[in-house]
């Protein structure tokens, strides 16, 4: 249900059948090696890219993929969810792709079915695709993880990203840093990181990737931030910051961007940018983890 | 269109052909018998549950499957439902799925189109294969459905899976009871069921199978219904009500369930409660249904 | 992107291409010259009939057909677009279909992708396949295209339905007729269609062809148009109106329509009227164009 139940055995491994992934995708090819195997989206939060993407790794692999996209807001959310997990239960699939606003509510949902399920983001807790995604990204970059200095800057508070990010990276000895305001971060974020700074220039410095992530909305222009012009100037990526990390330091953002919010567009479509990279791997990573799963199930 | 248009040999068919694709369905895999064929899955009403059931169903087999939900809201109803089926019509598919929220919409729709039809719900009409789910998760538990006291308890007038089962049943010589407070009886109710009661306890009493239905929230709180925790003390399905009923008597509901409303979630998840195997049981019967359509179809 | 790109050659090879579908999507076959391959319906806008369409037609090529829903409205539109352009190509389909409500974004987004781009739609700019199944009608009923008088009835100004047919009919040595009131006129109209008329009656004359346009409902009854009623009794299509044209003049709408408002039901269900044959070239059409673009592709 999330990073932190592999060990870094597992995480090399999946990274290496990603790897291997990526030719198939690339080519446009399938690979039928989920051929005949269902697969059902079941997205309770909107996510258009995400769920193509998982979307189109099943189709690459020969699974019939089914997209059920599903209103929480009407029904008492605890026992709808684990009703829908029995109704999908019943009518037999190979693996339910999962993603809601609810920490905890994938796991909980695993516990119902006898299908693989796999967490496209699980409220502030996980998104472990994405960190898996991020890491294979940054090892094609570097050729490595370990030892590494990876500096996240945002809402570290509410980010699902960061936090499956910094588990990974730490379990692979990377040095994390988390940058943000104090009011975007967790409590006990000293757990998480190896370093935290408020302030964006120093947590910079000497960074080999600098991951930055989405401003919600609603976040700023309320209490916990003044406005996005003050956000974007203590916090927005532009080409001074970027500066002070190191000069072949790698820009990542998982995606939608706020252009002029939490970056500045020339860095996003700049040299060091690997943002739609980031797209990329995101299909041969889902590939792999929905292979692995589903031949895992199999064995059974 | 309906269950009404079917005689008990030809249901009893559909059930045993349903039977057949329950180990197809159960071992995940697929029966190629319409390959090549194209299904339209029209809702104008939102049925998360009963499109994928009819999706899931037509994939197992085969078929390339699409989904299209369509807003009546806007637009004359009659006309536009007329001018749709022309428009999917001349796209050749050969067969269409369509829920419908005015009885009878989808035997018009059916008059102007050349491929098969499948009614998945129309008005307070008919709802054919959830009667057909039923039917045979009742059969399989008690190897027949005639002679069979068969209590369908809930908002009886406006329900379209109490009509479709009253027919199916009362053709099957089951002895149909229905529960209801009176303002939830719909005029006539007399000649679709054997017996009428407002009394749930004595309505329970010796019943072979309970089938509860939703309740509509609008319906309550409103004219019709005093509040949830008045209808849920009367007609509640609860430990102390069941008890009237045979001990071995078979819970039902056609979901999604209103826990806490119409039925007691202790009940749901009891030992007598075949609800998800219902489930289980709709993508069988879709499966037999479009199955033995489209082959009659064939044969033309 | 358009017709405006095609010259007459190509039209008559699409067309031609087009002929040869008809008979795979009658029998209800498949021919899998896409198969292997992924098709995005990318829709900004909402378009049921022509995304099944398209639908359909990659599907019945064997391809692997994604639909992604997308609303606009939250985010600045430009730099969405171009990150959802960079976000799609990453995932490395063959063809994306789109359908957008601003002028020349299609364009735009053809130029960041690498794979074949069709035009669904463009603000009022082109709706190419539109006009490509729109001439294929024609042309099956009259033989040709030269020489023929076409007159195109309706909200001329903001129609790209009438803007993509009055190129690919000019391209062809059609004659074209424009019938609107002034308010409904596009500026420069005298260079887009050979002939301008504000009384309908006129601009019927002798026509081969008479193609009604879909009134939008908010320009009915505001500045543009005094009222329905009004419209329809002097641009509304009604058995005295279509007697002025030719006695084996065709009848086309590229639908949904508004029946009593620019069409007389009786007509638009007559003898004379083509319109749900339009829909099924519809199919034909966008198998021709998928197949072209995608074997075109492959080439490179």
């Amino acid at each position: 249900m999330g990073i932190a139940q592999l060990n870094p055995v597992e995480i090399i491994d999946l990274l290496d059948r990603a790897e291997a992934m990526i030719p198939i995708s690339r080519q446009r090819k399938t690979l039928p090696s989920l051929a005949g195997k269902t697969q059902i989206n079941l997205f309770f939060e909107n996510s258009t890219r995400t769920q193509a993407s998982f979307e189109i790794a099943g189709k690459r692999l020969g699974a019939t993929v089914m997209n059920m996209a599903v209103r929480t807001s009407s029904v008492a959310k605890g026992e709808t969810l684990i009703d829908t997990a029995a109704t999908l239960n019943a009518m037999q699939p190979d693996a339910i792709v999962v993603r809601h606003g609810s920490s905890g509510a994938v796991e909980l949902l695993s516990q119902k079915v006898e299908c693989a399920v796999l967490n496209a983001g699980d409220g502030a807790h996980e998104h472990p695709t994405q960190a898996l995604l991020d890491a294979l990204t940054i090892r094609r970059h570097k050729g490595r993880l370990n030892g590494l200095t990876v500096a996240i800057c945002g809402d570290i508070a509410n980010s699902r990203v960061a936090r499956s990010n910094l588990i990974l990276l730490g379990a692979m000895q990377a040095r994390t840093r988390v940058i943000a305001p104090k009011s975007l971060l967790p409590r006990g974020v000293e757990q998480m990181a190896s370093e935290v700074f408020t302030d964006m220039e120093k947590g910079l410095e000497g960074a080999d990737v600098v991951m930055m992530l989405r401003l919600q909305n609603e976040r700023a222009s309320g209490k916990l931030i003044p406005s996005v012009r003050e956000y974007y100037r203590f916090y927005g990526l532009d080409a001074d910051k970027l500066a002070r990390a190191n000069a072949d330091a790698l820009v990542m953002h998982p995606g939608p961007m706020n252009r002029g919010v939490e970056i500045d567009p020339a860095i996003a479509d700049g040299p060091q940018s690997v943002i739609t990279e980031q797209v990329e791997m995101g299909v041969a990573v889902r590939m792999a983890v929905l292979d692995a799963l589903l031949n895992k199930e199999e064995d059974k």
